[in-house]
């Protein structure tokens, strides 16, 4: 299909309509928007299959805008795809509680509500175009479930767009090198090729061959040199994407802010054009100079048939759906990882738990997690898991067997990719991801968790080796500050399980739970005590020694609460509190956190290999580390920090 | 020059030392070290300019170990090559306290001494070689102040020893492609290609064309083919790359664990060979079984003319720095960051300061963040500083005037490698870096910032539009738990001043002390109180209000003091504390903390526009933000979130 004038008005109207958008709150990004219009239309004309009927339809085509600060064009695009939003939402661009907030948000994190049309929240650079990948990935292996591609056909694909930021990041650059290796041929990027970023030309910090750069990670690369005005070339070059094998970069060479007075400079990137441009860049195409928000009839006719085309798919995917045999399983698929609890996986895991309790006395929290996550899959989360580690299965333990190839991911040495590849399976909504690393390297990946927290995605981060516990390989390695760090993070549960009930407890409170969950566990064995697989899951925090006439509480978790309870035991008048997880334990009420804790805050004191940092409203008094570790054997380590029964009895006499 | 049989010795006897250092503590990698073993040796034999006899002379070569994990390599290198490291040290790998940690440490966290040799902490994979950019840029910009080339000659170089874990993760593709970018002709980075990581062949997840990428990133690529038995080809490689114009990867291809029973597999990666396994290797080279820690006399010969070599250059260097007319100048620099203190800043900028305060009224902290920059350097700083921002100069004001063109740096969008680099500028020594982006962005980077921290780099990381300033952008974009994780760090000194006079206090603090510095910086104006940058710089906190017969203490920083002090000169019984660093304030004595919070816990509440997370130790109370944010303008977001004038009132009143 060739494409006419009609066509290049209707690219105009959309340049213009961004242009105006911005204008309205005077404040966002018009140059990229102006200059990605032809793509965007070229793209929902001919090839996106959207579903505006059933936005959330699983058989959907996937669109990412990776440079999210484009916002303007995706809404104006979901507006004249018949999609719920109105010029007036159009119109409250940007502003408080509106359906267009600055940079495209999956959900608001304040009601959890869905936008749609819109897959991922996205705004932090790079981070788009790496968790389409994983949505290329639960393509792939949803087709393990859909013989009949019924959900993921021939023609099912991922489209991203993006610009320079989001390929100079780092974390695109990890993602789409695994991309390559994994030969993800659903995956098509539009690369907004406008030699502009915000410090001026490209060149100046971006002087790469990018087109080799992706062809060495094993990518199919096409260049559109017209990219202002060649519809047919994007075309053409999507037509051509869509019959490789590989994943697909297509360059397309655009002129930031085309037609406005600043084009082809940083100046029209950030600001938006004010009247007098505003004036320029509506004459340079043509259209009314005293109009505003304005689509011609023509325009909104051609759209008219592009919504009859997402109709048609939507109703094809229908009558396929019903016809299938297994149409339950795909409905219930997509519930299942919707509407989990804690509570039902804590049933369907009930008969097994005291001889799973039984079989993990002594061994590490990782050992337990891999068996917990096993049974877990055996009993019930088999078809819905994916997982994988960052190149470090034998030390984290993700290796689970009788699940599907395709479910199981080597991420190489990549944390922060592997982050948004789960975000992206997450918001695929077949699976739930579980991911792994040690815990010194949540840094490198935790600007894809905080993303997850804010777009409520699920995905389970597994870290091992916390603390001091990585001891010979030195303070590098030995997070004692990350926990804190992850308590910080709204919207994000902390695990830090203290033995095998613990660690399934706290597992079925994650894989039940639509957040970010990360698991903080211990390399080696630790003790037992009388623990509770269904308080860890439901509450947090609970008392796992109560003593009596007890005059001091310890908090504690993970690999110390067994120290603890030794401790408490001898001395008789000492309560434990075995907190697994912070945050959920500070959702509790009032009165249940002060139940538990019950001593006053001067009695408390808290005993964890970390910096004490974020337990001081529970705890007057701490048993911490307040530095960086050292290189040594744990058990050394432990006793040069005092992380030690000895010194946890010393601190409690001390405040009795 | 062509290598011989003794040479050929010369290596496998540094393998098996490496094996037996290994096996020493029973714990860490002999792999790499091994495999490794013949690049170092002819690196360290030709080419690498060293100074035992004082090792921390400006001139040297800088080498870097990215993989940190082939650490005992390392520390067999400098053994041999006359640093103070004994074979007793050997012995004590990985054990506490010792010399040898498990992975390079500039210098221990715990006590700040320097270790010989160690040029950077690595260990943490990609940022060796990210860091090593920084090193680069720094022989670039020391050129600038070195016309005789006494410091920075024709051969001066930094290379770089990494693995396929380093080249897979992001930090470094950032990192590299801004070095070819940058054309570091200086950096030759020698490419340790074994074809394994942990999760078995690197073909699993890492199957791109390394040596097509980083021609792409415009880098000269070489290839050793036999890289486990031929010295010649190495050499060869290495001289040529001296050649170059551009940066240097040479791909040494090798088999990991060379000679070892599991060589070729990831089982010999990171676990000990075992007696067994001993034995196997030496046998396989020919070397006495029966001995451990042995290193003929033949080797040591050959070393002893390496040490010679070491100090004809050393020797060269101190006669050529005598006869140099600026001598004084060049000893001054390094002596000046090593030994700046924030005194000696506040003394210089004292005359200006009430002239600087009165500028600043009603301006945002981070444009009188960049007037404090350009005041510092036009003082004192200016030779000093390399300053830059991942393309964001315009938003977070970074350009200085008055410095040469190669202390200012184009980051790019790439805020891991930025902070990276950073780390590598601070521990070439002659420097000060001062990187930018947004707040919203430290998760990013701070995998950086914890390894600069780690490693005491003073580097002075400069964060713009913080909290929910960044209004219209959305919650992605409004970082309310940042500061919270940054005051969780270690080593690391969190600044959020309030106005003019805090921010060049600020700058004072963070300039004048080796550590990592994170400031927080307000995107819109700010209002006026009686502010006082001497205190800033030394206490971290302060009473700005005293309030008569004060019955409530409020704890504010940045953009809210002002507000606060409003409400408390309005209230009349309220105390305010401004408190522009919560880490150098914790580090004050319990009396001045006491003394300047004054009323009890429950009688003090906190007014940041963050989650309260870290300041219950201090407050009871809190006006906090405990969400992520919403897209809307920055007024009508502060009254979403109650972060009013009128909100912290009413609080106020309940309290009292």
């Amino acid at each position: 299909m060739t494409f006419d004038n009609k066509d290049i008005q209707a690219v105009n109207e959309i340049r213009v309509l961004c242009a105006d958008i911005v204008q309205g709150p005077n404040s966002g990004h018009p140059g990229a928007p102006i200059g990605m219009a032809p793509m965007a239309y070229v793209l929902f004309k001919n090839h996106l299959r959207l579903t505006p009927k059933d936005p959330f339809c699983p058989a959907r085509d996937r669109f990412v805008l990776s440079n999210g600060h484009a916002s303007a064009l995706l809404y104006s695009m979901l507006h004249l795809s018949g999609f719920d939003y109105s010029m007036n939402d159009l119109k409250a661009f940007r502003t408080l509680h509106s359906k267009t907030p600055g940079h495209p948000e999956r959900c608001e994190f304040h009601t959890g509500k869905l936008s749609p049309g819109i897959e991922l929240t996205t705004g932090p650079l790079g981070q788009g175009i790496s968790s389409a990948v994983g949505l290329a990935i639960s393509m792939e292996s949803m087709n393990e479930y859909d013989k009949d591609k019924v959900v993921v056909d021939d023609d099912s694909r991922v489209y991203v767009f993006c610009g320079d930021g989001c390929l100079q990041e780092g974390v695109a650059s990890e993602a789409c090198s695994l991309a390559g290796t994994k030969k993800l041929r659903r995956l098509i990027v539009l690369y907004d090729d406008n030699g502009i970023t915000i410090d001026g030309k490209t060149e100046i910090s971006f002087a790469e061959n990018v087109q080799g750069r992706f062809e060495a990670y094993g990518w199919n690369v096409l260049t559109v040199s017209q990219g202002n005005t060649d519809l047919d070339a994007i075309n053409k070059a999507i037509i051509e994407a869509k019959k490789s094998d590989k994943p697909t970069l297509i360059k397309v060479k655009t002129i930031i802010g085309y037609g406005a007075p600043k084009q082809d400079t940083h100046s029209v990137h950030g600001s938006p054009l004010g009247a007098e441009g505003l004036v320029t860049l509506k004459a340079f195409y043509n259209l009314p100079t005293d109009k505003s928000y304005n689509i011609s009839e023509q325009t909104r006719a051609i759209f008219a048939s592009i919504i009859k085309r997402y109709d048609t798919f939507v109703d094809t995917y229908n009558t396929r759906l019903n016809a299938c045999s297994y149409k339950n399983e795909i409905v219930e698929r997509f519930d299942f990882v919707k509407n989990i609890t804690p509570e039902k996986l804590l049933a369907a895991i009930q008969p097994k738990l005291a001889e799973f309790a039984a079989s993990g006395v002594g061994k590490s929290t990782r050992q337990t997690s891999q068996l917990s996550i096993q049974l877990l899959s055996d009993t019930i989360l088999k078809k819905y898991l994916i997982i994988g580690s960052a190149d470090l299965a034998p030390s984290c333990l993700t290796t689970i067997s009788n699940i599907p190839k395709s479910q199981y991911i080597f991420f190489g040495v990549r944390e922060f990719a592997m982050v948004a590849i789960s975000n992206g399976i997450a918001s695929y909504g077949a699976f739930i991801p579980f991911d792994a690393t040690f815990l010194a390297f949540f840094n490198y990946c935790s600007g894809g968790i905080r993303l997850g927290a804010i777009s409520r995605l699920q995905a389970i981060h597994i870290f091992t080796h916390d603390s001091i516990q990585l001891g010979e390989d030195g303070g590098t390695h030995q997070p004692v500050e990350t926990v804190a760090q992850i308590r910080a993070l709204p919207g994000t549960y902390d695990w830090r399980p203290a033995d095998a009930t613990e660690t399934l407890g706290a597992y079925c409170g994650a894989a039940g739970r639509h957040a970010q969950h990360v698991f903080a566990l211990s390399r080696s064995g630790v003790g037992q005590f009388k623990s509770d697989a269904e308080k860890t899951s439901k509450f947090g925090a609970y008392v796992a020694v109560e003593g009596q006439n007890a005059k001091v509480t310890v908090l504690s978790s993970g690999s110390e609460v067994a120290i603890a309870v030794k401790v408490a035991e001898k001395m008789g008048n000492v309560r434990v509190v075995s907190m697994p997880s912070y945050s959920l334990f500070m959702e509790q009420s009032e009165e249940y956190i002060k139940q538990v804790m019950q001593c006053a805050r001067e009695k408390c004191i808290s005993f964890e290999p970390y910096v004490k940092f974020g337990l001081e409203g529970l705890c007057g008094k701490h048993v911490s580390i307040e530095t960086y570790g050292l290189s040594a054997n744990a058990a050394d380590l432990a006793k040069h920090f005092g992380i030690t029964a000895e010194n946890l009895e010393e601190q409690i006499k001390k405040m009795m």
